[in-house]
């Protein structure tokens, strides 16, 4: 019998005989899942996690709580049914591709304030307890204790001659905590494909440390919408595992220190991780639990940081259009611009608000994540040793990767350039046809054409979403003020190459600003300023959502950008580089 | 070798040899543990809670989580070392006396209310979240949903036809439920010898159930100073699990439809609860971690009820006086009359509170459990079976039982009658020595000396507090306008009897009011009302407290009490029922 197995990241499918390894499928697909030991189970370097029938004894290199959770290792594990495997997880790179303009620590407010407090000594003639003689201290009346500070603060003020920091959440005590120990926050992008965080000190708002993985889920379904199915099917339990054992096994090393945490995300992957129920986002009328999730604390949602850290969720707007977008816009200060701009955020779905100051419009199109690796047959996130910009004369392939390392993949800002060099130098036709079904780039790294076939689609469902944007406010491109880009894509995405495959609009290079990953500059905003939590709760308030699913229009203009660059040529003056 | 085992209720120690059963001691010490399988372990009725070493198999009637916790079956448990033990933890008698004067419940403003919640359908064209919807509906903007709410919310909302009932704490969303599904309060009195509970429905203020058991911790000491030097010897861990216990095996048929939380009890009580060290209360300068505890969500603390429900405690002034005085005060309300009063809670210590509506003063006496039928060797608390009254003229005894069942001891107020009694008969002396040592109430109940020894040191530790409180304000007992008397007593304490043995101050009659058990009474005020919650503060911010322990004047009061009535008799003008 045999058995399909799937392998992200790079989304390659082999089959194999009933009782195969997975380490061994894993060969024969290309993937290298790390171990040094010959597969014996030793070393336990080949760890990854599988969805899907699979047999074998339980490692020690696998804990009871990682076992749980699909964590195997695949030289011992033994195919028994179709399996999704996520190779590559180890923890995360610290080197990621999470550009953004710097975000303004001018005016910090952050979510969590770490404030001295210097403590009356008691006396028989003074016996106020001590929260009562730590509000006094900090001159806040009414202020309230989380069950953690409060057990804490006896000793805390004993042991530290009643001088201490305290970390407080408006009028909530957080922690208390000696004089010279740090606190942090953290600032999170939930993407459906890639999980990025950053570790920063709350009382400067430097980021101390980055980090990012795949995001977990991804062994369940590659986009929101199968993993929904996956959650009709099977329970939302594991996939909420799966999102907390993202983030936890990237923060390991800090958990205990971090005092607040913000999140960007999109709607879906928000409830997943609230463990909110995603069935009415999926079905007509797309309705989701919340849009403004409450501030829990993070031993609520599973976090593992200070059990009760506060948690702030970039308010959404949609089953849609989620707080990643709140966070784009955020980030652009297009809502208070006078003229309309158009802020596009390409990542596994495409999302795409056009407005100023006195109007939001947004809308989601399903897009696919071919710029963020996925669906490409060499295709991989930007990360060290992924080719990022790529230049094709008569044949002739210069590139450049991330890191400058050996070449292992393309990434999404290397896709575009690719297909744009290729069709600039007639290798594929308008309808992406190829020549010879396949380029190599390198030895090992080519493209094919199913690939170019997800990226025309992808592309073009992003322009036509543009499109029926400007469209519903009678508004053309050349309307616009600027052209916000957000996105995995970082500083590397090359404009004119955008626009010769008709994924950006043909208007001067002058409008075009990339804000690459703007749901984690907004988190790091966010968590640093009560402003700018405002503002988002502001902008999370006034979009106006558009559903393409039910618009004629959309499919029209979908249709006609099936080509490169677009099915009305004249709609682009296309300029080479 | 023998081994020292003592059991409660009633302390009895019995000396045996290492290796006999806890049955067969208790067998030896005159005391029922339950069980009729003849001591093979069959039944499991013979359950008690066990502080020492002992040995034996676990006993499949007893979970693992009981285990922990030092349950085990006293016909199976060898006794290796000294022990203590808690018999009848069978889960608490419903029949319990805890009187009080009605709670006026006209105008209920309860710590979780009821609202129905009429939410509008969403459709395509209004597709707001569920969350912003029911929002909408209860016309509450800052509306903040804790996390089982949100969760269970949109499957409440689509399989009741978006009409919900909703459970509210301020600006909290509790809980959502089905418009036919009840929801019901807690309030606890929780002593240092008994915990005494009601389930009340939060929509008409009727208490629906009540009941009550030993506070389990009593296996870990008597009073609360023996329970702080527990704890500094083994941890807090297994009395906060105790006195958790007590609770969660009274509520166990209702934890699901409770929602909110009050509770009366002494600081240190109230501490351990929460799991709050009491190292600071024990010694100088006595100052507690908080006497106003947060409101925190039953699951932080432990309490098994619906896991969000808030837990309301009512607020305390010191180390030694907790929030059950706070409550005694508020079902008095003298600190709203123009007059000064007294109020006296005899518990297992004996607190005082003297004031009006200028200022108040309260302050502690270790009194002892004499009242609530510790230290006494017949002594039991006011539960069916009890010898609650008691007339002894030329020797010859009549009594009543509570229940009018066959007795079984003597609770507090029979203890007061029957020394008063044998005093105005004459069969002890004014140092309460008493003819032939011992003296028969019935075939099995008598009391002694040392029982009386016991029963002079509490009420003189009393009357003493009393003393010094009225001293420093120059005050006399005939001026007071009322004297108030809370605590175990309930109805049946007879004013005369406690006058003759000098528990109480011989004024007028009339001044006197039993306020029964006002903790428990306060803690279902609160759960009710808010203005009586804004007034518990209100009285904890204004009671000063004063420290006898430092006070000469106390101990020079306390030694001329130690008489029957009173070193200066002319002070008692003594009156025969």
């Amino acid at each position: 019998m045999k058995h399909t197995v799937t392998f992200f990241p790079g989304n390659k499918t082999v089959e194999v005989e009933d009782g195969t390894t997975v380490f061994k499928a894993a060969v024969e697909a290309g993937i290298e899942t790390g171990g040094n030991c010959g597969g014996t189970g030793c070393c336990g370097k080949c760890k990854v996690i599988i969805e899907g029938k699979c047999s074998g004894e339980k490692n020690p290199h696998i804990s009871d709580e990682e076992y749980a959770e699909g964590y195997r290792l695949s030289c011992t594990t033994e195919i028994r049914g179709d399996l999704t495997v996520l190779t590559s997880v180890s923890g995360g790179s610290k080197k990621i591709a999470s550009f953004y303009d710097e975000v303004d620590v001018s005016d910090i407010s952050p979510l969590v304030s770490v404030e001295k407090a210097d403590v009356q000594k008691p006396s028989l003639d003074n016996s106020e307890a001590d929260f009562e003689r730590l509000k006094r201290a900090l001159e806040v009346e009414d202020l309230q204790s989380l069950p953690a500070a409060l057990k804490k603060l006896p000793g805390i003020l004993r042991s530290n001659d009643w001088s201490i920091k305290v970390a407080l959440c408006d009028n909530s005590l957080i922690d208390v905590i000696p004089k010279n120990k740090s606190i942090y926050g953290l600032a999170i992008d939930i993407g459906t494909t890639t999980v990025a965080l950053e570790l920063v000190d709350l009382q400067t708002g430097k980021t101390i440390e980055a980090a990012s993985d795949y995001n977990h889920q991804i062994v369940c379904g590659e986009d929101v919408v199968s993993r929904m199915i996956y959650e009709e099917e099977n329970g939302q339990k594991r996939l909420t595992e799966l999102i907390l054992d993202t983030i936890n096994s990237l923060i390991e090393p800090f958990k205990n220190e971090i005092h607040a945490v913000c999140i960007g995300g999109n709607t879906t992957m928000i409830h997943m991780l609230l463990g909110l129920e995603t069935k009415s986002i999926r079905f007509e009328p797309y309705v989701p639990v919340t849009n403004f999730p409450p501030v829990w604390r993070a031993s609520d949602i599973g976090i593992n940081v200070f059990c009760d850290a506060p948690v702030y969720i970039i308010p959404g707007c949609a089953g849609y259009v989620g707080g990643d977008i709140t966070a784009g816009v955020l980030a652009s200060n297009m809502q208070q611009s006078e003229n309309p701009s158009l802020l596009i955020d390409v990542g596994t779905n495409g999302e795409i608000a056009l407005g100023c100051k006195d109007w939001l419009l947004t809308c989601s199109t399903s897009a696919g994540p071919s710029f963020e690796g996925g669906d490409v047959s060499c295709g991989m996130r930007g990360i060290e040793g992924a080719i990022d910009c790529v230049k094709i004369k008569d044949g002739k392939v210069e590139y450049s990767t991330i890191g400058n390392t050996e070449a292992k993949g393309i990434c999404g800002s290397g896709i575009i350039d690719t297909v744009a060099q290729l069709f600039l130098d007639k290798k594929i036709d308008k309808k992406g046809r190829i020549k010879g079904g396949v380029f190599h780039l390198t030895e090992k790294i080519s493209i094919n054409e199913s690939d170019i076939e997800n990226i025309i689609r992808t592309k073009a469902a992003i322009f036509a979403g543009c499109c029926v944007l400007l469209d519903a406010v009678n508004l053309q491109f050349d309307d616009l003020e600027k052209v916000y880009i957000a996105g995995g894509f970082g500083n590397y995405l090359d404009i004119c190459n955008a626009q010769v495959i008709g994924l950006l609009p043909p208007i001067p290079h002058e409008k075009f600003k990339l804000l690459g990953n703007a749901s984690l500059s907004g988190a790091k905003s966010c968590l640093l300023s009560k402003d700018k939590r405002q503002k988002a709760e502001g902008i999370a308030q006034s979009m106006t959502y558009v559903d393409l699913s039910s618009s004629n229009s959309f499919f029209e203009q979908y249709s006609s950008a099936l080509f490169l660059p677009h099915t009305n040529e004249e709609r682009f003056s296309i300029t080479g580089k």
